[in-house]
C-alpha cells in the first residue's frame, strides 16, 4: 500500500484494524473510480480557470487522466490493494507520470469533497440508468395490455374473486405504476443535480473557486452552496435515491406476488418464460418460478439499504468517518435494481396467457357488482339492490363477463383503458431521457 | 356499532376479534373524516355531472355533508364507537337526514376508493403543512446566520476541531438544507398529485364518471388512470410522503445533535431557549437540552412509520385488509413531523452564542489548513507545505481566525456566505407556497 | 399540571414545547402506573432495611401506595392532565395524604432509575403473557393437528404443488413454531430478569441500597450492577423484548399467509370462522379473510417498533431524553401481540377444512419424488430415477397420496409426526409458566 | 457452470436472468462450503446407520468428502462459476471420484435441507466466535476498570456534567453490558441448537432417516421435528441471530460514541491508539478517531441486515427462492461483526486517559446531588435541600471528586463497583465456552 498522506510517521498498522478500517473501500471505489476521474478533470479545468494552474499544467493533468480512465476501462489499470482507496491510486497514478505537477490536482479539495462529488456522478449516472430501465419495463407492459386489451380475468379483492378483469387492466397497471416510479426517480434526479465540488472538508477553501463552470462542466445545473450542508447531504441524499429505488422495487415486488400466484397450479392464468424459472432437483415435472421471487426479494435488499444508511447518519455536523460506510447500502441498491430491472421487458413480454382457464375462473357470482351498480344507477337503493342480489343471485340479469369488461366504462376500468394516454406518457418521458 | 353492511346474517363478532379489526380505526378516521366528507362532496358533485343523481338530490346530498363537516369541526359530531368506522359514520348521518338518498352517496364508489381519496387529501395536506413548516425554519436559520455572520467558531471533522468556521456558515447550513427538504416535499407533493377516486374497488365501474371534473374539483391535476395502479398506491405513495418527511427529520437531527454538544460543558457555545430545556429532579443548577434531544429522536420514529409501511405492503395486486395499517403509520408520521417542526423557529431563534467561548476554541493549529492551501496555490507541492506546517507550526504565518474565515472564499464558504442567494430561494419558495 | 420539581423559577412553557417534549407520556404512564407504584413499595421496604426510613414511616408509605395502586384499578384516579407524567402523580398522591413524608420516596432514586424498573416490569409481564397466549396457539393447533392428522393435502414448494403432505403436517408445523417463539420469549424472560432499581440516574447514589432484597421483592433473580450499563440497557432490552416478539408475529405470518390463499377460491382447502371475516359492501356473495390479512399485517407494526428503537439509541453513555420516546414502540409491540395472540386460538380451532378439494388438488405427478427415493434407495442413480419419471411418469408405479403420506416416514414427515413429542414439549413449557 | 439437474432439456438461460439468479450465491457458498461437507458427511453416516448405503460405500463418500474439505482449505478447490451453487460443486466433485456412487449423497435429502443445515452450522460456528470475542472485550474492560477504578471522571446525562464518576465505573459498565451481550448469544445458540437435517424440501422424506444420530453427529442437541417447521425457520432463526449481534454492536456503539466525545479537544480524556486513528490529508496535526467512527456506523449495517431479512420472509409456508436471498445478510452479519469484535481489546487496553483533564473537569456544582441526599437521608425533605443547594450551593459542605465517588455505595455504583462479581461471572461464562 502507498503510505498515507497523514502517516506523518511510521504508525505500523495492524492488519486487522486497518483491514477494517478499508473494509469494502477498493471494492467500491472501483465503481466509482471512473466518476472521480471525471470530476477530477472538472477540478483541475477550473483550477485554470481562476489560474491556480496554468493552461500548460491543467492539459497535461487531463491528459493523464484521460488516460488513466481509459486504461481502467480497458482493465489494464485497477484499484487493488497497492492502493489505500481509489483517491489514493489517482494520485499515484498522477505522480508517477507528472511528477510533484500530479499533486497539483488536490489543490483546493479533500478526500471528503472528492469522495461526495464521485458519488453523486455515480448515484446520477445509476438513476438515469434505473429510469430508463423503468421506462423500458412500462413500454413492455403497456405492449402487452394492448395485446391482450379485452382478454377477461378474475379481478381479486382480498385474494378473493371479485369482479371480472381484464389482462388490459393488469397488465396497464404495471405500465402506470412503472411510468410513476420513473417519474419519481426523475425527480430524485432533479432534486440530487447539485454540485458538492469545491466545499473542500467541509468549510470551503480560501481560494476563489470556479465552483459555477465546474458544475456547468460536469452536467449539474445547480451548486450545494453552504459547504455544511454539503458535506451533511452525505448518506442523506443517498437515502432518497435509494427511496427512489424502492418505489420500482415494490412494482416489481407486486408483479412477482401476481406472477407466483397466478403460475401456480390452482390459478393457472399465466406461465413463466422457460428461461426464468428452473426445474426441481428432487420432483420431477415442476417448474419453478424462481425469477419472479428473487425479484420478489429484491424489494427487501432495498429497504435495508435504506434503513443501513438511515440509521448510521445519526450523527453532528462535520465529516465523520461513518459516512464511508454509506458507500455500500449505496452502490449496492443502485446495482442490484439495475440488474433486476434490466431483466423486467423479457419477463413481462414473455408471459405466456391461458385465456380459458382465466375465463372459466369467472363465475356468474362476480357479475353481481356491475347489476347491482345498474340497479342502483337506475334508482334503487344499494343497500336493497345488494341485498335482493344477494339473496336470489344474479340469474335473470343480462350480464357476461365480456359484458361486464365492456360495461366498465369508468375512466382507466376495462372498458377504458385508455391505453393511449399511458403512450403518451411513456413517449414524453422518453424525450427528456 | 351500526350493522356493517356487508352483515346479511347475524354474525356475533366476539369483541376481540373485532376490536382487533377495528384497531386505531376509529382515532385515525377522525383525523381523516374532513378530508372523506370533502371527497364525498365532489363524488356527489360528479355524479350529478353525468346525471346519475339530480341537481335537487345533489344539493341536499352536498347541504347535509357541508353540515357534518361543520358539526364535526366544532366537536358536535364525532366519530365515535357507535361506527365502525367513519365511513359508515359518513352514510350513517346522510340516511338519519336524507333517508334512502342518503345512500346513494356510494353509487359508483367503494371504501377503498374512499379510503384512497381520503387519504390523498390528508397527505396533500400534511405535507403542505410541512413544507410551510420546514420553509419557516429556513427562515428562522437565514436570520440567525445573518445575524452572526462573520462569528467564529471552531469547523470540526470527526469531532475533532479541524479549521477555523463561523456561526453564518454553520446556521447557513440549515437554511439551505431545510430548503433542500422542503424542494423534496414540494417534488413528492407533486409527485402524488394524482386523483385516485372513481377507481372503486380497483377495477373501476361500470358508469362513465366524471373523473377530470370530480379531480379538479378537489384540486389535483390529474388523476390516478387504472383502477389497479391507484389502488397499488395505497401505502407506496406514503412511503414516499415520509421519506420526504424524514429528510426534514434528518436536518432536524443533525441540529439537534450539534445543540446537545455545543450546549455541553465541555463546548458551551450555545445555550438552548429556558422553555425548551429542563432542569435535573436531583442534580441542582444543571440545565438539560430535553426538546433538542427529543427532536433527535423524532427521526427514528419516522424511519419506524417507514419501515412499517414497506414491509406491511409485499403483496398481491388488489386491496387487502392490511392495507389498513398503512393509515396509522402516515398519520403519525404527519401529525409528529409537524409538531416537531413547528417548534424549529422559537428554538433557533432562541439560541444564545458565547463568543468569546468560540474564539478561543480557535487554536493556531488550525489555521494551519489555510496556510498550507495559500503555499500549495503559491507553488509548493501540497505534501511539502503540509509537512513543514506540521512539523514547524504556524508561527511566521500571518494568521488569525478573523482572517480565516474572511479568507475562505470559494462560494458558499464562510467568506462569501451568500445568504442573499439562500434568501431569494426561500422567497421563491414561499411564493409557491 | 404540577409545577415540576426543577422549576426553580417560573419558565413559562410555550405549550407547544411543553406538548412536544410529554408526548403520549401521559398514555403510555397510566399503562406502566401499577408497575411504578409496585417499584415504589419495593424501593420504600428497601430504605427501610437500611434504616433509611423507619418502620412506621415506611408502613404508612406502602399503604398510601398500595391504596392509589387499588384507585387506578378501579379508575378511580387517573393519570391525565393534571400531570406531567406518571411519577409526578404518584408523589402529589403521597403528599396530598402524607404531607413531607411523601417526598421520602424519593430518596436515593432518580426518575430515570423509577423508569427504568417500571418498564423492565411492565416487559416482563407482557412477555408473560405473549409467552402463555404462543403456548396457547401452539396448543390449539396441536388438537387440529391431531383431530386431522391423516387428511391428505398438497405440499407446496415455490407455491407449486410438489408432494403429498397432510393437514397433520401443516398444523403440527405451527405447534412446533409456536413453541419455539415462547422457548425464545422464555430465554428473553430470563436475559432480562435483572432488576436495574437502585442505580439511580446512572451513577449510584451515596446510599448502601438494598438492592439484593429490592429485586428479591420485586422477583428478579439477579441485579443490573452497573449502574451506567444499567442505564444503557434503557431500550437495548427492548430490541431483543420486540425480537422475541416478532419471532410469534412471524409464525402467524405465515399462518395468515395461508390461511388467506387456502381460503382463496382457487385452493378453496379452508374456511376462516365467519366471526373473522366480513363480506363486501360492494360485492354480494363475497367471504373476506379480514383478521388473517391483519394478523399478516400485524409483523410489521412490530419489525417498525424495532427499528424505529434501534435507530434511536445510537447515542453516548448516559441517559438523554431520547430515551423517553422508546416507551411507545415497547408498549405499542408488547399490546398489539398480546391482542393479537389471543385471538389465535378461536381462529385455529374455528378452520374448516374441505378434505374433498385438497385431495383432488394431489394429482400423480406429485407422486413421483417419492417413487423416485424409492427407486434411488434401491440402487437406481438419483439422476437416472428422476429423468425415468420426468420421461414416462409415474403409471405403472404404486403410489396414491395416502400411501405417500403414509410411506413419509422420516421423524416429524407426514407418515411420523410425533405429535406426542410436541405435546410433551408444551407440557413442559406450561408447567414452567 | 455444469449443467443443473433440472435441465432436463436445454433451456438456454440468458446470462442476465441467469447471473441476476446466482446472485453472490458461489461466493456465500466458498463460505458455506465446509458446513455443506460437514453436514453431507453426517447425512452419508446416517444413510449407512439405516442400511440404505452400506458400510464400504459410505466410507468411500465421507474419505472423497474430508479430502474435499482439506483443499477446499488449502485453496486448491474453490467454488468457482464452474458451478452453480456449492452444492452442486460438492456433487460434481464425488461424481468425479466415484462415478454413480457419488451421487447417492443426495439420497434423502434436498437442496433446501442442505443449505438450511449448511447456514445453521455457519451461524453456530459465527455466534460461538462472536461470543467468545464479546467475552474477550469484556475481559478487556474489566481490566482496564480496575486498572483505574478510582480515577475520577465526570458523569453526564444529557450530554450535561451531572456528578462525580470514575474510569472504574465507565469501564466496568462496558464489561457488564458486553456480559449481558455474550449471554444473549449463548441463549441464542441454545434456541438455534436444532438440527433441520433429514427435513428434505419441507415435508420429509419416504425412508426412516437416522435424524437424532445425525443430530448427534453434527452436534446438536434436538431436531427440528416437523419439516414443514423447519423449512419456515429459514431467515427467522437468522433474524434472531443477527438481533443477538445486534447487541454486541450497540454495546460497541456506544463505547464508539464516548471515545469520538472523550477524544474530542473539548473533553480530552482519552488518547485513542495511533494505529487505530488517522491523520488529515489537508489538516496536519490532527488525529481522527477513524476506528470509533467505524465501529459506531457497524450496528446499522447490522440493523440494515436484519430488517432486509424480516422483509423478505413475508411469505407463505414451504420453500421460496426468496429464501436464497437471507444468506447475504447473516454471512455479512456475522463476518462484520467478528471482524469488528475482534479490535475491542486492543482498543481498549490501549487506550491512554488524561487523569487531570478529567480531574479538574468535575466543578464543586456536580457534588451538590450527593450532598443533598445526605441531607435527605438525615431527615431533611429531598426538595427542601435540593433548593437549599440549588440557591446557596455547595459551599460549606465537605466534599471531593474523591469523597464522592468513595461514598457512592450503592452496590456496583463507583464505591463499591464488585468488580470481583463481574469478574467470576466472566470466568463462568468462560468456563462454558
Amino acid at each position: 500500500m502507498t503510505r498515507p498522506l497523514w502517516a506523518t510517521t511510521e504508525t505500523g498498522h495492524p492488519s486487522a484494524a486497518m483491514r477494517f478500517m478499508v473494509g469494502d473501500d477498493l471494492a467500491l471505489d472501483r465503481v466509482l473510480l471512473p466518476f472521480d476521474i471525471e470530476a477530477s478533470i472538472a477540478h483541475v479545468r477550473g483550477l485554470a480557470t481562476i489560474s491556480a494552474l496554468n493552461r500548460h499544467d491543467a492539459d497535461a493533468l487531463c491528459a493523464a487522466l484521460e488516460q488513466l480512465k481509459s486504461e481502467s476501462e480497458s482493465g489494464d489499470f485497477t484499484v487493488d490493494d497497492r492502493f489505500e482507496d481509489g483517491h489514493s491510486a489517482i494520485e499515484w497514478w498522477l505522480t508517477e507520470r507528472l511528477g510533484d505537477l500530479g499533486k497539483r490536482v488536490h489543490l483546493g479539495r479533500s478526500r471528503n469533497d472528492q469522495s461526495l462529488v464521485a458519488i453523486r456522478l455515480f448515484m446520477r449516472d445509476g438513476l438515469h440508468r434505473a429510469r430508463s430501465l423503468t421506462l423500458d419495463a412500462a413500454s413492455a407492459a403497456l405492449d402487452v395490455a394492448q395485446q391482450h386489451e379485452h382478454v377477461p380475468m378474475p379481478g381479486y379483492t382480498h385474494l378473493q374473486r371479485a369482479v371480472p378483469s381484464s389482462v388490459g387492466l393488469w397488465m396497464a397497471s404495471f405500465a402506470e405504476s412503472f411510468l410513476d416510479d420513473a417519474e419519481l426517480i426523475e425527480a430524485t434526479l432533479a432534486w440530487i443535480d447539485r454540485c458538492p465540488l469545491g466545499t473542500a472538508a467541509g468549510y470551503g477553501v480560501n481560494l476563489p473557486l470556479a465552483r459555477e463552470s465546474v458544475a456547468a462542466e460536469l452536467g449539474f445545473s445547480r451548486l450545494q452552496l453552504n459547504p455544511m450542508s454539503a458535506q451533511a447531504s452525505r448518506g442523506k441524499h443517498e437515502v432518497q435515491a435509494i427511496s427512489a429505488l424502492w418505489q420500482a422495487a415494490q412494482t416489481v415486488r407486486r408483479l412477482a406476488w401476481d406472477l407466483t400466484l397466478f403460475a401456480a397450479g390452482e390459478f393457472g392464468f399465466v406461465s413463466i418464460p422457460a428461461e426464468m424459472s428452473t426445474g426441481s432437483s428432487i420432483m420431477p415435472g415442476k417448474r419453478n418460478p424462481d425469477l419472479p421471487e428473487l425479484l420478489r426479494a429484491h424489494a427487501s435488499a432495498i429497504s435495508g439499504a435504506m434503513f443501513e444508511t438511515m440509521e448510521a447518519i445519526s450523527l453532528p455536523s462535520g465529516y465523520h468517518r461513518d459516512l464511508q460506510r454509506t458507500k455500500g447500502p449505496i452502490v449496492r441498491a443502485i446495482e442490484a435494481t439495475n440488474t433486476a430491472m434490466q431483466l423486467l421487458p423479457d419477463l413481462i413480454r414473455g408471459l405466456r396467457f391461458n385465456a380459458d382457464r382465466m375465463r372459466s375462473a369467472i363465475d356468474r357470482s362476480m357479475l353481481a357488482t356491475d347489476i347491482a351498480v345498474r340497479l342502483a344507477a337506475d334508482g334503487l337503493p344499494f343497500r336493497d339492490a345488494y341485498r335482493q342480489l344477494a339473496e336470489r343471485g344474479t340469474e335473470g340479469h343480462d350480464a357476461s363477463p365480456e359484458s361486464s369488461i365492456a360495461d366498465r366504462v369508468s375512466p382507466g376500468a376495462c372498458g377504458d383503458l385508455r391505453l393511449e394516454t399511458l403512450r403518451n406518457r411513456l413517449a414524453d418521458a422518453m424525450s427528456r431521457a
